[in-house]
Formats: structure tokens, C-alpha cells, sequence
């Protein structure tokens, strides 16, 4: 009964078909048409006008991302408990060219306009002062808690008004629009780029960036290439995205997965440590605990010393979420 | 009929069977059995230790194998028409971070060692001129052609004797093998490291860089990650790769893309602009000839103003192939 | 009367006569006599050999030191106000290609071992994370406070344990000797690398990068000249150290500067937010406070809302000395 | 008898009393008057509005310069022998970022418009290529020969046309503007910058960097302090540059430099591999003759095997001239 990671769940049936349908003839790299049909495809999603690339893994996207929005002698600013900071190896670092990132404190790992001033304001703009050139927030957070729409617009309209770029971090962002139940394009803020993640949802290989203003992506494309993530057979990534965003199977694999970590969470209560508004799960669990739940078959992983981190896919079994659900009840 | 490139080839059926075998069950990203197994399956293959990791391109797995052979302020030597210096959009100064290539001509892409004497022996110890600090060969090179084992071992020694890193770019290394006819460890000649391609003989996504001091593996873990390149479902590029090793399917599909480039070559008599040493020709075609062939139903890419470059891949068909033979010969 | 920064100060006579001494003849730039008597000379003041470039910047200096002891895929572990995280422009992040700096918190600017393990300890040794590569303090620290004999012994020590290369950034390093009055070697505390600021102390435009590991340099001077830090006239910044040295110039030239910080911090009592152990004084002074003394001709910075930092340099004069200490036993 | 290099010649007797000079009082880092001088000596100088920032190489003003117009997934063309790619030491990858030179030939080491085509057009629009960004040029060339103010204007305009940025590498700016005897603006061809040499002029450590959008300088001004040459005591180099053109001592010492080459010039007839346009000489000679000449007290630096470069400064004798002269014509 696996809880570790919604990475270590299998690929959906409709992506594998998708894919082999993708195969069935020789197709050339350049323009195949999965990938061109990728931006019609989003733009039809976001309700206007957007341009998409794929790439093959959410650091990747990240970081193509940011690299349209900071130039070397910038910064972004994030969570100080961001992905881009504490979980890629330095990627940013390495795709940036040694940019730096500004680390902001936040409640459940998300970001406010007011702890951002606190961050941004100080800097003096001088030589001897790394200035800030974008700003990047994950939804959902680290934490699995959603940036209500008026949340991130927010922080949307003071990276405009400071002049900085505004980046979504979207590994779960499927999971965040099926909880906030918008439309998708209210909950990236008036982002310039969003890494819109599917791996994590029933894909295999592919996430999307989008960017907001198309024009970007011509310069990405480049940069994409350079980084060695322009597949000669990209052909297989574009049509995970676009299978995904037929039918909704997206939002349907985020409910199935919000859903089984919603279920879990009421058994919970006093335990959670943050809102379960996606399909995350920090539960307070002494070691003891742990250890039961593993002798009774469960796998995930510790949070610290007195905590787990419990991960729900889009394919988490229902016999599972109650065994789970039980369990946890039990201790 | 398709002649374009083997990267617009599909993906071979054993090769999608093993994927699917590795989506049976949720795995961890964090060494799954497939990735776990790669060091074996190709130590056995070389016959000697070697640690593997997978990449996504061969771009990315050029790069990775010259980051651990380069600093940023030295220079890896290669011939001018090498894919990493025509190629890959830039990709060996962002992975090396500024490092150099040092351009060197030879017959049909190949370098010799007097070529590489020739280019490194005027380059004064001095800090105002860049030093190599590692060559790069391509085996088969981007004309086709094949390093005997003598040759390749002759500039490993000068590598060696230099005390530069060796890196061999096998993006059609199977081809390579499968015309030596040789043991994969002689086609190397005691390169440092190799990326091994497989995606242009039928696989869909997953390269392997073979390093022959493992503990260079070590290290390029950091690296790949840091490029964005650790993909967190990575045991769908590992199968690729181990399917790719049992049976030899790996030479078996290079051995039937060659064999089509043979039977075209035949018939192309003084047309051919290089000897044919793998699955690539390149054809001394007029436009109006290569209009007629076109007109035929032959797809593929003009190479200048008098020319073409015709590839086959692991599943060419018998009938184009022999429909080409003889358009060519009526031409 | 100022005691806006010993950058402010005047170049030292005898550091113009050693530089118009170099100019007595024409001089080709490579291997001039200067530079090449540093190694001897830095040698024979740490009883030990090592290898000495001259740099142009404390910035450059501390850059092409970390350089050489962090991979652009590691970290180098130092206080949360360095100079190097809050004062370099983000020259770390361009000289080491991306790699991070881990940053620690620690009274009066300085790191103790304790709180380096709490940084330390808690990075898994796995991809996901940069490790880290390298620890740099700061000698004097930005505070002005020294690291006793013991203290950096202890974090050099750590260093070595860890596997972690380690620099001193000796900006204000001769102020750290005068005031330890201790061998210069043992207030390195075993270090890799050591920044020799000479700007503030009296020089015009050398600093020293002393490496205790001769091999070291020889890398360093790739890396200098392709920071374009490589002077053609570098003879003058060569004869800048070497007259330093000679009688015990940056001495003399510290023990004032630190003299002029002990009879003013004598008048400060309670003000002072760190002990005065080098040549700055951080004290607490309200904006009133802080217009008063402006009034009465003394220029400073502010530090925060209720501070002021006073740097006195070789040449503060002792009625100016006086005057401040007058000023502010009358506030 | 010294005509090694002009960098070898010592510093004039200006520019020392203006270093002194600027040393009379306690001067503050930012903003010091010497360096807030120089946008309006400079706009006066070249008739129209330009932005000026000192650099203490002229490597790190090409390179501060080309980071300007060059972004790291782009390139710049350049002559073959161009400076910043023999002679920086890999520079230009450092600072670009891992951008590409992309090398043309031409005589005397000058492009045209019809090189710089050829080079340029075969280049596909197309990920998997490097595409240009900008073009540098250096006046005087690498072989000491000039653009005529059509010449260089023809390539400005190419540039523009192009959208490519353009660069002057003016090492020897002042040479060669003596020697064309025209208004400086008209020797840099509608450059967006120029790296003006002041060192091998007289001066001792301040090149002159010129951005004719001043706009361009406020960037710079981050990479300059990110890359380790801001000086804290940049008042010493700005008084360099500022007493260089006050009664324009560049264009005399430049003037001298000149003379003196065209006086050795007359007598070495067929002996000039090229045209002498500025204060160096390339002279066929043998190794007998050149050791001949050492043997008369002469220094210079050999040019392959059978050649030497002869380089005059502002303060080459006019007996070692006459005697290099009368040698010349003796051998």
C-alpha cells in the first residue's frame, strides 16, 4: 500500500494508448504534429492566447521557465522551503547562470505580498546587491495548501508592479485547480510561465511550460535545445500532454487523487499539519506509529523526527485509503 | 517511404513491451530495480566494470559525459563537423560552462591523431590560450563512417599520453559495432566515457552514458540531476535500455538498418560522397534527380545544393528499400 | 572627519614609491620580477610555502578562491552576512557557474562549528540536494570581531573531517593579525585558501591570493586570466604587496587603524553592538545622535534605523580620533 | 632596446600626477568625482551622449562590452585571430556564458561584409543552431591595420541589418584613430560599444568602456561588480582615463607610437606581412637574422618561424628606432 509519492505511481492507461497511437507511423522530428497542435490545445484550456513546450521533467520546466524571466545577475524570489531551492540539485543555479535565489518564510509554504516586501523591499538597488528579476511560487505549495485566486493575483500584481516576472510552479497544479474548482487560468495569478505538471498525474515523461505571452517561448526554444531536453522523438511527450487535456482526464486524475487524500485527512484531525487541499498529507506520527503503520503493509516516507508525508496518485486504490484511513483511526 | 532519419523511425515492439512490464506495479523513483540494473547489463556487455547512467537525449548525454572530462576553462577537442559543435545548439558551452571546442578537420568527420597533433601542439602552456583538457570522437562518425579498432585505440593513446579525457559520442555506436563486427570495448578505444545511443535504433527516449571509471558516475549523478535530466519515473528509460541489451535486439536492429544502407549503397556507385559504414549515405543527387525521387514517394533531407543524405533505420522496409535501389539506379 | 570606510582612505607613500620604483624601466608583462617574487615573499611570512596571485578586487581575490575549492555543482557553506552572500553583486554565483552558498547564522558575524554541523548535518547525501564543497569565514569578520587562534583551528578542522575546502576571506586580515597579535599563520586555521586584503589597509588596487597548497595556483591562473583579472602592467599591483611586507608595513598600517577603533570604542560603553576587535565600530546611535555628529563634520554610514557603523584606516588622524571620541562621550 | 609590447612600456608622467592627484583626500567608493567625470569627457569627446564605465583589462571590457549584446544561447562574430578568441584565455565563454564565437577569416585579421555573410547565412534558423548575436571587431586589427571609417561603417551597418549587436575591440582605438586621422565616431562605425584602450597608451591599469546607448551602461555596471572589477578605488583609474583625454595626451602618445612604427616600417620593404597602420610590425625574418638583431640588444617577441613582431609604445626611444632601423636594413 504505497503512499510514498504520486511519482512512484503507474503511467494511465489513455496516456500508454495515446503514446502507441503516436506510433503508428515514421514521423520526422522537426513540427511533428503533436507537438504543434500543443498550443491550441492550452490555449483552448487558459481561454486565450498561449504558446506550450514540453519537456521531460519538472526541473526542467522550472528552469527553462525562470530562465525567460531572470537574467544571470538577477534573482528570483521563492519559498524558502521552494522546490527550485531545496529539491533540484541547483538546477536554477546551473540554467540561470548563477542567478540567486531570495528565500522568503511562509506559512505552509506559501508566499504573501507582505512577506515578499520584507524580503524585496531592503534591497538597496545597488551594484554591491543582487536585484530581484522574478518571483516564483508553487501551486499547489510544497505543503500541498492552494493560493486561493485572490491570493495569487495578489502576488501577480506586485510582481507587475515592481517590474519582476511571475512564475507557477504547477507539479501539482491539476491537484490545486480541482480543489480550487476554477477556471485554471484564475489560479496562476497573471503568471508569465507555468510549469504545468503531469508526471505526477498519470503521465509518464511529460510536463508542460506554458507561457502566457507566446513570444517567449521562440527564445525558449533555444534554451530548451541547448539544455538537451528537445527529444528527437518529442512526438511520445506531446501526445501524453494532449491526451491529458481530452476530456479532462487531467482534472479527473487530480479528483481521484485529491479525493483519497481527502479521505484520509478526515481521519486525521489533530495530526495534520498543514490543510489538506491537494494530495498531500503531513501527519504528525511519532515513530511508533510509523513503525505500525509499515509492519501493516503501508510505505511513505518520514517528515523529520515525529512526522510522515503521505502521497495520494491518481490511482491510489480505495481498499488502500481505508485501509489507511483505518489505520491511522486505530493508533 | 521514409528516408529522413532514423530518429523519425518508431519504437521497436520489444521495447514498448518492456515499458509496459515496468508500469505493472508503483515503483519509487529513488533506485528502482531497472535503473539499479543497468550497471550490471552493460558491465557484462564490455566485459569489464562500467557504471551507467540513462539520459534522455544525446545531447544531454554528450554533455553530462564531458562535464566530468572538462572544466569550464579548458577545451575539448573534436572534429568541425562534429554534432556537438554543429548540432546541438550550444549545448557543450552551457553543460561545460564556457568551455571551449577546439575544431580540427578529417575525412568524413573523422579525426587522426596527426589532425589532433597538428591542432594541440601549437596551443602554448600559457594562460592566455585555452588547453584541451579532453577529446571527443563520434563512433560512427556524423558521415557514417567507422573507427577501426586500431584507430580509435591510436587516438585513445594520444588521449592518454596527452593526458586528456576521451569521449565517444555513440549516437550510432550500435551501427558502429554491428559493421566492425567487433567486441563493443575495441570500438571504444579506451574512452573515459560513451554515450551509447539507442534512441535511433529503435528505442523511444533513454541513452546511456557508459563510464568506464565508475566512479566518474559518482559525480555525473549530480550532474544529470542538476540539468534537469533525472526524470523521477526513470524506470520506463532504464527498461528501455535493458531490453535493448537482452538477445542483442541492440545489434540485431543496427545490424538490419545497415544492411538496407548496404543494399541502396550498391546501387549508388560513384554517387556515394563517403563510404558506407552504417545506416547513413550521403548521395551526390542533383535537384531535378532529387525531385524525381521525390516525386517517386522517397522522403528525405537535401545535404547542400548536390546532394542528399539518405538514412535507414532498424525498420526500413524491404520494399523501399529496394524501390530506392532501383530509382536510383534508373536515375 | 571620516569614517565612512577604510576604502575611502588614501594610498600609503610608500605603496606610491614601490609602484614608481616599478616603473624605472619598461618591463614585459609576463614573468615581470614583481610578480614573480610574491610566492618568496608570502612564504617567508608564513614560515611555509605557498603560491600568491595578486588580484585586483577582495571581490575577484575571494572569488577565484572558492573557485578553486567548490564545483559549480556544490556549496560553499558561510555566514548569512558574508561578504560573499550580501556584498559581492552575486560574483560567487558567476565565478563558481551556479553552486550555491549555504548560509548560517552566528553572533557578530561569525560561524561557530556547532552551528555549521546544524547546516550541515541535515543535507542528504543525495542528488536532490547541493552538497556542499567548501566553508569560507571571514577574518576579521564583517563585524569586526577575530576568530581566536582555537576558534578557526576548530572550524578548519571541521573542514578537513568533512571532506570541505577552506577559505578566509582576509579582507581585513592584517587587522585580524594586529589585533590577535598572533602568527599569521595561525589565525588561518589550517585554511586552503586566504583572501590578504592589502585595499583597505593602504594599498591602491592589490589584493593576495594566498594559496597554502602551491598546486592550486596553477589552476587559479587559468581561471584569473579568464576572469580578465590578468594585468598586463601587473608589475605595479605586485609591487603594492611586496612593499607591504617589507618592515611590516600592513602591520604598522593595521595596529594604527586598529588603535584609532580601540580609543574611539573606549568612549562608546553600552553602544557598541559588537566588541571592537578590528577597525569597525557598529554603534548604537539614534537619528539625532547621528545628525549631531554629522553636524560637527563627521561623515559614517548608517547601519539600520539606530546605528551607525565608523571604520577608521591607516591614516585616520589622531585629532579626528579624539574629536569623535569627545563627540560622542557628549551625546 | 625594447619592442616587445606596448604593454611593457612603462606609465606617463600624466597619468601618474593625475593618479596622485586624485589621491589627495579621502574619497568614498560610490560615486567618487573622477568616475562621475568620465560620461561627460567621453560625450564630448565622441560628440553625442555615450555612458562610460572604467574595466582594469581590456579582457574584461570586451567581455563586460559583448555580455551587453550576447546572450548565452547566442553567439558573436569575429575574426579568426580576433583577441578575445586567441588571447583571453576562454574569457569570452566565461562571461557570455558559455556563448559561442563563431570565426571568420580575412586579411590582416579584418572582416568585411562579405566574410561576415558567408559565415552568418549558411546558419539555419534553427534550435539545433547557435544563432548570432552580435559582431565584434577590433580597430586597430590583431596585424595593427585599420578599418577605414567606410570599412567599419559597412560592417555596422551589416550588423544592423542584421539585428546583431556590434562591438568594437579598441585595444588600440587611439593608434588606430592617429593614424586614420579622422573623428573618433567615425572609427567605430555606429558600434553599440567600444572597449577603448588606454593601457598600451600610457596608461596603467583603466581601459574605457563605451556604451553609445548609455542605457546599455546600467546593466553593465551589475556585471562589472558581479564579475569582481568593481574597484573600491576606482577613483585611480578613472583619473587615468580623464587626464588621457585632457588636451587628448591619448591621441599624441598614440601619435608617437605610430611615427615610431613607420619609421621601422620604411626600412623593412618586402619584409611587411602587413600593411603597418598602426604601432605594430610583422617582419619576415629568419631565425638567424632575428638572433642577428637580439644580438644587437634588440627584444621582441618571434611570429612563427620565420617572421617577428616588432611593437613601438608612446615612449619608444628615437635611437632605439633609428638603431632598430638601421639594423633592419643592414641584416
Amino acid at each position: 500500500m504505497q503512499f510514498l509519492s504520486d511519482n512512484a505511481a503507474s503511467v494511465h492507461p489513455r496516456v500508454w494508448e495515446a503514446m502507441r497511437a503516436a506510433d503508428a507511423t515514421d514521423t520526422p522530428s522537426d513540427g511533428d504534429r503533436w507537438s504543434q497542435a500543443l498550443d491550441a490545445a492550452f490555449s483552448a484550456l487558459f481561454g486565450r492566447e498561449v504558446a506550450v513546450l514540453w519537456a521531460a521533467t519538472g526541473t526542467a520546466a522550472n528552469c527553462l521557465s525562470l530562465a525567460s524571466l531572470c537574467q544571470p545577475h538577477g534573482a528570483v524570489v521563492c519559498h524558502e522551503e521552494a522546490h527550485i531551492e531545496v529539491d533540484e540539485g541547483g538546477a536554477p543555479g546551473f540554467y540561470l547562470h548563477g542567478a540567486k535565489l531570495i528565500l522568503v518564510p511562509g506559512e505552509s509554504a506559501k508566499l504573501t505580498p507582505d512577506a515578499m516586501r520584507m524580503a524585496v523591499d531592503p534591497i538597496r538597488d545597488d551594484v554591491h546587491q543582487v536585484q530581484p528579476h522574478a518571483i516564483s511560487v508553487t501551486q499547489a505549495s510544497e505543503y500541498g495548501c492552494c493560493y486561493r485566486p485572490e491570493e495569487i493575483a495578489a502576488l501577480g500584481a506586485l510582481a507587475k508592479e515592481r517590474g519582476l516576472g511571475f512564475h507557477v510552479d504547477g507539479a501539482r497544479f491539476a491537484n490545486a485547480v480541482a480543489w480550487l474548482g476554477c477556471d485554471p487560468l484564475d489560479a496562476v495569478g497573471g503568471a508569465d510561465t507555468l510549469s504545468f505538471g503531469f508526471i505526477k498525474n498519470g503521465g509518464m515523461s511529460a510536463e508542460a511550460i506554458v507561457f502566457f505571452d507566446p513570444a517567449m517561448a521562440d527564445v525558449a526554444r533555444y534554451r530548451r535545445k541547448r539544455a538537451g531536453h528537445l527529444q528527437s522523438k518529442g512526438r511520445y511527450l506531446a501526445a501524453q500532454l494532449l491526451v491529458m487535456l481530452e476530456g479532462n482526464l487531467w482534472l479527473d486524475n487530480a479528483r481521484a487523487a485529491n479525493a483519497a487524500a481527502a479521505e484520509i485527512a478526515a481521519a486525521c484531525g489533530d495530526r495534520l499539519m498543514h490543510p489538506v487541499e491537494a494530495n498531500e498529507l503531513f501527519v504528525t506520527l511519532s515513530p511508533e506509529e510509523r513503525k505500525a503503520l509499515r509492519t501493516q503493509g503501508f510505505s511513505f516516507y518520514d517528515w523529520g523526527d515525529d512526522a510522515a508525508r503521505l502521497v495520494t496518485a491518481w490511482n491510489t486504490r480505495a481498499d488502500h485509503v481505508s485501509a489507511m484511513t483505518q489505520a491511522i483511526a486505530q493508533l
